[in-house]
């Protein structure tokens, strides 16, 4: 760390790389024979191994969860607002692990990266991955890094999904879990959203049956109107409103390009679609948003969450946000209502905000301050 | 009429059309130099002309608001649950009018039709119109009908614009003015929306910049997925969850076909889609939702509505629904204020429906008894 950077960052980082040599038997029924994650840490794990807190990442995020990648790195990981010295999920307790999905983007085994048998990118080739497919890595990474136990898994999003089946699947693993602006399942409006994403994504010739790699060509277009459809669904209508209204683009007027955006709104949208392509792989978007819409935490309990949470272990906190839409407070409840059902110990808040599903990823005091508050209880 | 149709439906009708030679001179500055409108109307118009009501049609929608064009045609017109015998747009008391607009697809002059210049579809030469030139328009088909005045002007969503327009415009012309499910203009998440629907045609190759139809090819990619964007917002999340919830599609699980569809919503989206692509327009959908985006009622008075109203002399009947998220009850309510301060005449219902934005179009009880209450007061 340098001098430049603030107490509460866990400063400088540099992923790591784990091999996996053991078969890797699916959800889909389909085997993955050996498996690669990259993955971060942060903090130091104590020899008894009790301060170990697995962090899970959402459909677009990775492993690198917090601090920076050099002195001038102006972007720090995603949930920098949450981990670090001093931070809810404070890096002079806890050591911190996070990885990228395998199915990801960014460096774990996953569509866009090179498969040993035909020595060219997975492409369509890739099986579908599940959420509980992820937590059987997680769980490999773990005990290669000598950890039997997690003081606490923490998810928000389809990573509070991940966090949540850990609790279900491996109920002596898990002491803590903190599942954030998530749901056991997905409504049919929000698996509808979802659908659009990839008909966007399919629907562009260039993604060529998932095997655009190997044609050397990218479905930008339908990669940038899934994260256009994406990106809208996780703001809040007010916040949009507070933030663009109906302000028109400067030089906007010009009746002479009818395609040219108008409002600000317009060319902030077109903006955020057109980063999203540089950075972020359309078959791994698939395979994220087909895994959202399918995960069922009730799905072994012919839909009862209540006795899905039975064998549950853990002490749960639960967050939702008052302007959430796309992953509303209402399914937050119904999870703890079952977990309350199931006389599992849980604290529930729904966080005022106005900053929609986004909420879970940005330095809100109130949600920093309960979730700092609860993360005491977590002994280590 | 034959005896198989029901005592309140108009029955059988006939489009007509109407040729207009004057130049209209449109808000973007271009002018036409002349158009055709396709109507229909329903019911007798008095000699004095004083029972004269116009019908709006909004997005998707045509002149065919009521009735049906054989005897065997399974698909009365879009609004046939409101217009006819002793509904609330009664045709034993009204003359009804409704027109399809400029810039549509359904026979009045629009990108579509033959430009006479060319001998070729307008396609991407077709000018940009606006609610206001629909205004001018719907005023020059009331002229060649011998009306000179509307015992009322009635319209849902963009249509509801038209008529809040009519009241502003030529206040004379105007006696009753009825705005469903409508806004003064729209937020800037209902136009991220329409831009994310424009972004999808446009993005379709075959679009060819607009010019499509001289190409003989159609963005039907585009289109179905403007379609499914659209669609999808108009509903509430609670009534996809009842009507689809997680439900599988039978069969869907053949883990061999990643791009089939899983979920039972997923292929009444994909359908839906499907469906629209043959019946409308995609440079009429580019159009209509620019015009949608560009409408603001205040736009002359600096963003005052309630000064924007002053002028109406029209009764005023303004109606919202519950679970209508993208034109949402807050914004009729703003409405209903500006029209308060302004010391007008004005009826407001919040309608309990969980159908969301297309509960206008629905056989609501409670909706067609408010509807059908207020209509009497309209005097022929």
């Amino acid at each position: 760390m340098t001098r430049i950077l603030s107490e509460s960052s866990v400063g400088i980082v540099t992923p790591q790389r784990a091999h996996f040599t053991e078969a890797l038997y699916l959800e889909s029924g389909e085997v993955l024979d050996g498996f690669e994650l990259v993955y971060e840490t942060y903090g130091v794990l104590r020899a008894d191994g009790s301060n170990a807190v697995l962090i899970c990442h959402a459909l677009s995020g990775n492993h690198h969860a917090a601090g920076i990648y050099c002195e001038d790195d102006a972007k720090p990981g995603w949930w920098d607002a949450l981990i670090g010295p001093g931070k809810p999920i404070d890096t002079n307790r806890f050591f911190v692990v996070c990885a990228n999905n395998i199915g990801g983007c960014d460096g774990s085994t996953g569509p866009s990266s090179i498969c040993a048998t035909t020595g060219e990118p997975w492409g369509s080739l890739f099986p579908q991955v599940a959420v509980g497919d992820w937590v059987e890595t997680q769980k490999r990474l773990g005990e290669h890094l000598q950890i039997r136990h997690w003081a606490a898994v923490v998810g928000g999003s389809l990573g509070g999904m991940q966090a949540l089946d850990w609790s279900i699947r491996y109920p002596s693993w898990v002491s803590h879990c903190v599942v954030i602006a998530a749901a056991p399942d997905l409504t049919a409006q929000n698996i509808a959203f979802n659908e659009i994403a990839r008909q966007a994504i399919m629907s562009d010739p260039d993604w060529l049956g998932g095997d655009y790699l190997k044609a050397q060509t990218s479905p930008d277009k339908g990669m940038a109107l899934a994260r256009m459809v994406g990106h809208l669904t996780y703001m809040s209508a007010d916040k949009m409103s507070d933030r663009f209204g109906r302000e028109l683009r400067q030089g906007s007027l010009d009746p002479s390009d009818e395609e040219a955006p108008v409002f600000q709104v317009e060319s902030y949208l077109r903006y955020q679609g057109s980063q999203f392509v540089s950075r972020f792989d359309a078959n791994t978007y698939l395979l994220m948003t087909r895994a959202l819409d399918r995960y069922d935490a009730s799905a072994h309990t012919n839909g009862d969450m209540s006795a899905a949470m039975r064998n549950a272990c853990a002490d749960f906190l639960v967050i939702s946000f008052s302007s959430d839409w796309r992953f509303a407070p209402t399914r937050s409840q119904e999870l703890v209502n079952a977990l309350l059902a199931a006389e599992k110990r849980v604290t529930y808040s729904d966080i005022e905000s106005d900053a929609g599903h986004d909420a879970f990823l940005l330095n809100e005091p109130e949600y920093i301050a309960l979730f700092d508050a609860w993360m005491q209880r977590v002994a280590t």
